[in-house]
């Protein structure tokens, strides 16, 4: 294999984005599995009643996921071609994004587990207890995985080859910045975590949102600008 | 990120379409994981017998999301270019299609319920009993997700720099009318589904295959006005 | 919708390759889950003994699924555009592809049950077991995806619209004969297992892999021809 | 069907990545599925330690079909066209690499059981245990898809109507000499694995992660190189 014969190429670049898209895809409707069809003899109105930590969890990594795929096809549209570490970095990306329904499972069912009538909770909650853990857990894939996103867009940045003119370059900048921004709240949610377990997922969601909504805001704004100027 | 240049973006169009394929494709073939393969140890034939809850909700489900799809193969044709708010649009219009397997799945399992053996059925159906929420969350998921699809149109149609000329105005005028109707008439069914949940699932059927079958109609029609002009 | 609009579009056609293509990869994919593992308890080397009616199933139905993506894709080599009734027509074939990991589960199970030791049998086989059951609905459903195919490439052939050129009108006419041939065999071994299910699940698998190594056979022989005719 | 036709099709190339792509990329997607959340009733911190050849197996399984992707493409990047026998032994390739949620399973339940609490394992080992049987049917499937893949890569490099230009036959050539390595190295580590369980996934682990980073090493190398001739 020469990756420098892999440089600069196009069609390396058509595969890169379906393989992504379909593992986003995936993921994406692989959630819906952790949230449990309640058997025909449960009490159907109780039962989806308690399961709301399931859902919660369902809609964070759904925007968050969201998020990172508007982030993944805007850097897709900043380049031509990718290299070898670039598509490294996208599959170690990609393992943290695919890892998000098991955490998630991890959040719903132990998030769950502190609002559980108390004859079912079998073990003592210590110092460090499930809760925290699950929730720590999770906000450390959401952090990794933005990481990994943040990696990806500055290596990009950082490659000449990769990007298609100098025109892009600024906005490449501050797209790279905006990661950055990303990756240091969602680490702090993490720690937050530690102490305020379900404070922190409330955080994790208004995390998700904002990342999801922020560029419609820019959008709006701009197109009011661009019409007041012509 | 700068939506500006997103705007009229081929690339990010064919994201837009690989994404969404992708969604559609494994939400519809996630359905099949809700049909138990009955154990070995359950007599088949009678069990094949008890299940047709189950296959009916694939077959409501399946329709509708196979509507879905081509109404959303057809946006993409008369679209150029994708814009913030098609893309966010269009994610939550993919999560509550990615929801359909979890609903269905409450659907099958609790239109079940209803004809299940006495003793097997523990607990009493009172005034809003477990079929009929069932058939009305199911309900309000389809009238959600064709929601979505009928504002996904309607920003196309009011978007004038996604569309590519002036001529298929007119279509897509027409078309979002038809989405627009679509949701009205889903959302009727669902009430219908308060006070007579088995009726308004057979309505979901009917509207599934409705609006999947209506343009060959049309199409139909329209080759042979074309033939007889010719 | 104008479905006029839609007849000649490449643009519907991609979408109409990119979703079919999802749906093929992922039912060939989920397939696997129904291979179960055995459990930490269980021994290991005579439980994945015990299972091969379940591999039996996961093969022929690989077989079986890959060799009508080929024939799929050949469809589509014919093909520049797509019409209303072709996207139907698929969407059928793709409904009876998807519900095959729940009918090769079912054959798993119960070709399975035949070979189970006495005690764990609980029910008599009376003149319809269900071995014999789920046989035919196994066989039913790789006839009824193989009379799709067939129907989708008939379809194909009588619209003039869709094909880009008479040149291939010949090619298009012998491989709907070879598609009909297929549906006919598969329905007759389909009658067989009514009789002699086991022998029937052999003769699925044997046509599975012909159609699956068919073409290989005649490029071999036209190459040859090509290469002695130079 | 003419495969005469489909010789030299770009159209057929297109659906071949397609579909490769879907298929690897739902592969190492529903790995996350053998990963479990431990239930409610159960401590998670310490289930989470208890699960580690879990988490072993899904890094082995996943870096190793990384590579396999990234080689994949890499052939996707030589080739311009598509033959009946190229589909097909990619469709065998798929075949073992969507086999590998499977063994995964069986590896991580069963190298798992030999750190269970001794009242957990209720079978003697004798000579060939389930830890034994579970690492080399493991590493058979990596084995059979390494070959599979050299196959692939084999084929291209022996058809001349394939390969776009002469250009490539150089690289193409070292290629396939490097997956014939990975064949015989992954051959020899699962020979390993019938006397040293334990250390041959260790060495499973460390040859996908080294035909994942290899040609990472050599780009770094070659553009150094390049950079000191200018």
């Amino acid at each position: 294999m020469s990756p420098v014969s892999l440089l600069l190429s196009a069609k390396a670049k058509a595969r890169f984005d379906a393989f992504s898209d379909g593992v986003f895809a995936i993921v994406i409707t692989l959630l819906v599995l952790e949230l449990h069809v309640p058997a025909g003899r449960q009490h159907l109105a109780s039962t989806l009643g308690e399961e709301w930590p399931r859902y919660l969890g369902y809609f964070v990594s759904f925007a968050f996921i969201g998020g990172i795929w508007v982030a993944h096809s805007t850097i897709s549209h900043f380049i031509e071609a990718v290299d070898a570490t670039l598509m490294r970095l996208n599959l170690v990306l990609l393992l943290f994004v695919s890892l998000l329904p098991f955490t998630t499972g991890i959040l719903a069912t132990h998030l769950f587990a502190s609002v559980l009538p108390i004859d079912r909770v079998t073990e003592p909650l210590p110092g460090f207890g499930p809760e925290r853990l699950a929730v720590v857990v999770f906000g450390a894939n959401l952090t990794l995985a933005a990481l990994m996103t943040f990696l990806v867009v500055r290596h990009v940045d950082k490659t000449d080859e990769l990007a298609p003119d100098d025109r892009v370059e600024e906005e490449l900048r501050g797209f790279t910045r905006g990661r950055g921004t990303a990756v240091v709240l969602q680490a702090l949610a993490t720690v937050v975590g530690v102490f305020l377990p379900v404070v922190a997922v409330v955080v994790y969601l208004g995390l998700a949102i904002f990342f999801f909504v922020d560029p419609l805001w820019i959008e709006r704004v701009r197109r009011r600008v661009r019409n007041q100027s012509t």
